[in-house]
């Protein structure tokens, strides 16, 4: 078990963003912070085709950004939520970067960005880190034809449409090349292990997910990290899942009440768009932090985030099978830093 | 794209390894060398419950074997072919250990030893994986109901029903602590970037994987690494994608010809067991790895191995919408060390 956050042996920074965002996100407070948004099909003729033309665009607005083609990066990490995380493999398979596949549900981002970190900072110089989610692939998937049209119970969460690529890169050249005065830096990362509380309720993910974030958030803070001079995000537990993580971290001495953000309540307007208990999927929290947290930080206005993916690990045959849901939840420590801290020799790209 | 293949920062190698096979695995040449089999059930009431059983005793197994327990790990990258990857949540999640699930397909094993070796490598001390595939759970998800028992191609691939869990660790005293006189350490790892070319059938995974297999080969070679004195060891590409490879590397004058071995020729005696093409699944490879070409390495019996891990990236639905199946293939070479050569001070643990 990791004791201690691990740090990406050379600085490695966020050098850039792409997001690509379905309608109803489109229509919501981060509507005009987006890169490219469509009418949810994206030119093609079915939803999983349509997903992973997303992750193509995101990709590709992503390395536009950055000045960079596919062949200078050295590898990527993505996910998704579609059986066998086609939408990556589709979306991806036209660039020309080895392809390690990932799944963590809703923590898929998180942990595409840990690990890229990690990848990034010792054993390559540039990784990218891509999720995407489609809220009809991933309804008639898990749960009903989208058709059908089901009732959903107020604890339930919708998948939001939208995919997120970020570009890694220990080379401060690369990070001097990026809009803004300030450098996205992952300064640490902690993987989060399984929790299962028994919830069997897949329209509670939230409550699925919360104990997990509370138990990786709980570690970091136990392994010295400074929880008090930073946001802490969550990805996504919704309404639910963060009333239960803030009451869970209170039991254990940790208030976070203040600072806590969670993207599932950040990517619609419950007063024009109700989706119950709030957004979810790999899209949203790569939609949050691609279009709005990472912009923030290098415009000067977001301090430290330490971001907290969290999946709920479930499929439609182990809920036919009455399993209950494991929770994850992945730790990333994301700093600003002033570009005039960053030597241009650092990092050789 | 990675130009050359990345070499862990301190040696990591691995210090035990599991296996978990059912029964018509056990019929196999291999048979004897399974640390544990079964009757494909495991004493569960779905198949489901089955694979993940397996990895929850390969993994079992692994850490007996290398007198560890659960805590003592950092973390665990898992995997299988089964949605969302449940067989590796479900099978892992009773242990206490930092989670991060990967999907690769078949690739997965060497996915999984990759990322592990890179991370044992640097940033953690100890990594474990871990990978599974059971026959009734891929056939029900991917093809047919399992009783329906439809006619398979020539082409085709039995997926194997068997777990692997292995332990790889930077400390030297846990390696002085396996049994045999030579410890497997990981040298080099090269991921693979996904190759299309536009194969349909799904009963023919073969052709789809020997292109990306041929690919990471030839950059590896064409990187300066040597493949005159390794074993070449693909999993799984049966003997239609094997065919396939050495015509492939042939036509760029590489020749592997006579060092070629390929994990899903080795699982099944054709003679007593008709798998066709050969065995497929991430339990292939594992299975081979774990209990036959590391033991022999351990022993003596085997020089460096060239592990190239193939994957074909589909699911049920792409199949049905007409999609193309890209491979990926992913390159881990093992290498024996005389435990001579190992300083007991190396690496802390």
């Amino acid at each position: 078990m990791q004791s201690k956050p691990s740090e990406p042996a050379r600085p490695v920074y966020v050098i850039s963003a792409g997001s690509v965002a379905g309608g109803r996100e489109k229509r919501g407070p981060l509507g005009d912070l987006f890169d490219f948004s469509g009418d949810d099909r994206f030119g093609k003729d079915t939803w999983e085709k349509a997903e992973a033309e997303m992750q193509r665009l995101a990709m590709g607005i992503a390395l536009r950004k950055a000045e960079l083609v596919d062949t200078e990066i050295d590898l990527v990490f993505a996910g998704d939520l579609v059986n066998q995380c086609l939408s990556s493999a589709f979306g991806l398979a036209d660039y020309r970067i080895p392809f390690l596949g990932l799944f963590g549900a809703c923590s898929t981002c998180a942990e595409a960005l840990l690990l890229g970190a990690l990848a990034a900072g010792s054993w390559v110089r540039r990784a990218a880190a891509v999720t995407s989610s489609h809220f009809c692939t991933a309804e008639r998937q898990f749960r009903m034809p989208v058709e059908y049209g089901g009732q959903r119970p107020p604890t339930a969460q919708w998948t939001a449409t939208g995919a997120g690529a970020f570009l890694l890169s220990s080379g401060a050249r690369d990070a001097l090349r990026c809009g803004g005065d300030f450098v996205p830096r992952i300064t640490e990362v902690l993987p989060g292990a399984m929790v299962d509380r028994g919830i069997t309720d897949v329209s509670n993910m939230g409550a699925a997910m919360a104990p997990a974030a509370a138990d990786t958030i709980s570690r970091y803070a136990a392994a010295g990290g400074s929880l008090q001079d930073a946001a802490v995000l969550t990805g996504d537990l919704g309404a639910e899942g963060s009333g239960i993580l803030i009451d869970l971290l209170r039991a254990e001495g940790i208030d976070i009440g203040e600072r806590h953000l969670d993207c599932g309540l950040m990517l619609f307007d419950p007063e024009t768009e109700d989706v119950h208990a709030g957004a979810s999927g790999c899209g949203c929290s790569a939609l949050v932090m691609a279009a709005s947290v990472l912009k923030d930080m290098r415009e000067g206005n977001m301090g430290d985030v330490i971001f907290v993916g969290t999946g709920a690990l479930t499929n439609a045959m182990a809920s036919c099978q009455g399993q209950s849901i494991p929770g994850v939840a992945h730790l990333v420590r994301i700093s600003p830093v002033p570009k005039s801290q960053i030597r241009e020799t650092e990092g050789g790209v």
